[in-house]
């Protein structure tokens, strides 16, 4: 019986406790970052008419829940936050002076694929700029991923940006068949760099055109990545010049460092129409974060603006904060108190006035110290006498108090 | 155009930035006093197989949105947040010694009814005790309630506690037919007061249980109400005395004044067995808070322990909040700086550092003070010389300074 209540939907999870508050301070530090670049909080609901969501981009929602509702109209589950943030800001916001500044903390779903091991519900901590066009706006966007990434103590990580722009730039300036440069497309967007040279080599063009055209989706490093492209394909030069001045804006924004050109990154999402980015973290296989600059997406809501936004993805970066982080988990500065949950509830309520927790067990009960061990709460306390026998697992200490709360936030400090 | 964009499904809405802010703060209110009890966040999947949740109740899911997964089982998007949290506790966490205490703020869904204007998505903040049983352990998942709302800062609520097995006791006592048992609880579930009091008259019984019978679900008060429908029904004495002992409990929690007896409390899920609670706020028609003791649900996921939980509804909650608080809204010691996005990107970020949220624009704008009055901004900064030319919009004054930072941090504090 156990195995089959126990049954959930392909690609989806309980999240116990200690990583469902570390979960919690990963978003506490990211709104932070993000509220101090003046992003402010939004939020949709879950389920959206798959019609509106539809008209978002060129060959429709793509895969996604979809169910009817009581009129017969289909809904969707929204498989990304990007499009129904553009469509509250050109509906609900399309009066705001602008650049609007959003951000969202909320959860996309997504079928998996069957026999991959994705998640069907994806939590996602964004930001939205819309209303603002040129370098200085895709080098916020970047500016505040980094300030949230490295907000939360995440260390070694690189945002690479890459440019759908360029890349069509590229493309264009070969004058390739339409089959070719399809069969590039579905390589680059796979990642796939030995499909993309094979299709390379087989489309027929020479010269420093076809050298920058097989090397594209390896091509990492700085501002000189930027330069070569430029000198053999001069259609791409506007665009790998914004690209340029988007890393010096980066060097003053302070988060130059961690940022990479990588012609490799194409988002797979098609109202990509600018700057591409993906985050990574070490040891973990999947980006951290993801966005782009989506100019052509408002419109489709009825009210054009340029904008960009990047989405983190809060469990691959817990996975990379888990990587870094020593073994040991820390106990916390609260107490099982016996007998708090009845002969000692005012011991209990004046100790959690002063700011420590109390997990309380009823009088008598002999399960303190195993709930501590389990809980990983520091303290112990029993009443004793007039006062509590307290057991300080943290110092392996013991010692009596009369005030329980006087006598744990002595040590707690 | 613009109407169709906007649509949304039926009972969805869109959360603005002002609300979505209000609901953070009361989102990390009640999290902190749920952590004072030493309860854990845990979070479990949006969508469970529908055959799973059908399992833990008389009767099944009931209303639902359901979809079909890949191999073509039905999935449902949780329709409360107490099944899951159970599910969760029974499979997971089966060998935490307990009592086990979870926290949880997620959504739940379920279709509104047709014709009514009910939320197809509801927001909820609650709290699970599982493995506690008695007055001790209904009385802290009270105070925890209590605690929580107080925290959030509003005032004037009151809690009502009625019981399921009280009035199942008085039911009982009376003998009554099958119809017009089934007659009087549909009643007593609705709040249809005088249906009940017609069911009452017409179930052919008298003397003082009959009294009790038609007074119940109006019945409101302190420990004599409880005195007087043991005295007429003494086979409610267990359950009145389990609820008086819990109130005498809430006195010493320091919860006691905002409670109330409240024998028409009767809640629509079928798995309540005890106590079952309420929370009202001034000028807020729906429920604040609800929840109460269902001890058999942990064994339906095969691991039998006792359990109480409450949840707060949070737009309910923000709704009463909303009618405490004085009409004008503060302004946010942000600052709108002209010239942030490019010419001045060190300043913005070196503002950012001293703890004061920077909102940039592009050189040149003359969107600014729309802008701050837009987002309610307190500041507004253009370069100025070799400084900063400053507009304090709280205190309607102009100065300049050198450093941006220095200049508002001396102001903000």
């Amino acid at each position: 019986m156990g195995d089959v209540t126990a049954a959930l939907p392909t690609g989806t999870r309980d999240v116990l406790p200690v990583e469902a508050a570390e979960l919690g301070e990963i978003e506490g530090a990211l709104c932070d970052a993000f509220a101090s670049f003046g992003y402010r909080r939004v939020a949709t609901p879950a389920l959206e008419l798959a019609g509106v969501l539809d008209r978002a981009q060129e060959g429709g929602l793509g895969a996604a829940y979809r169910l009817f509702d009581e009129r017969g109209r289909v809904l969707a589950l929204r498989p990304d936050l990007t499009v129904p943030a553009a469509r509250l800001i050109a509906t609900r916001m399309a009066d705001h002076p602008g650049p609007v500044r959003v951000s969202y903390v909320a959860s996309a779903f997504r079928p998996p694929t069957p026999g991959r091991a994705e998640a069907a519900e994806q939590r996602l901590a964004g930001v939205e700029l819309v209303g603002a066009d040129g370098p200085a706006a895709d080098a916020e966007a970047i500016a505040v991923l980094a300030a949230g990434l490295g907000a939360t103590g995440l260390s070694g990580f690189r945002v690479g940006l890459g440019s759908v722009e360029l890349t069509g730039a590229v493309l264009g300036a070969l004058a390739l068949s339409e089959e070719a440069e399809a069969r590039l497309r579905a390589a680059l967007r796979a990642r796939d760099h030995v499909t993309w040279r094979e299709a390379a080599s087989a489309a027929g063009v020479g010269g420093d055109a076809a050298r920058v055209l097989a090397a594209l989706p390896g091509m990492r490093g700085g501002a000189e990545v930027l330069e070569w492209v430029s000198a053999a394909v001069p259609d791409a030069a506007p665009a790998a010049e914004r690209l340029r001045h988007t890393l010096e804006l980066l060097d003053r924004h302070g988060g130059r460092d961690a940022v990479v050109i990588d012609l490799g990154v194409m988002r797979d999402w098609p109202y990509y129409s600018g700057v591409v980015i993906e985050a990574y973290a070490p040891d973990v296989g999947a980006p951290v974060a993801m966005g782009g600059r989506y100019d052509g997406l408002a419109a489709r809501f009825g009210r054009p603006r340029p904008a960009v936004g990047v989405a983190i993805a809060l469990e691959a970066l817990h996975r990379g904060l888990a990587a870094q982080r020593a073994d040991a988990e820390g106990l916390h500065d609260g107490v099982v108190l016996v007998g708090g949950m009845d002969d000692a509830v005012e011991a209990a309520r004046a100790t959690r006035e002063a700011g420590i927790p109390v997990v309380a067990l009823p009088r008598g009960s002999e399960e303190a110290e195993a709930l501590a061990a389990a809980e990983r709460w520091r303290f112990v306390a029993r009443p004793d006498g007039a006062g509590y026998a307290v057991h300080d697992v943290a110092r392996d200490e013991r010692f009596t108090c009369q005030r329980l709360a006087e006598g744990l936030a002595s040590r707690a400090a």
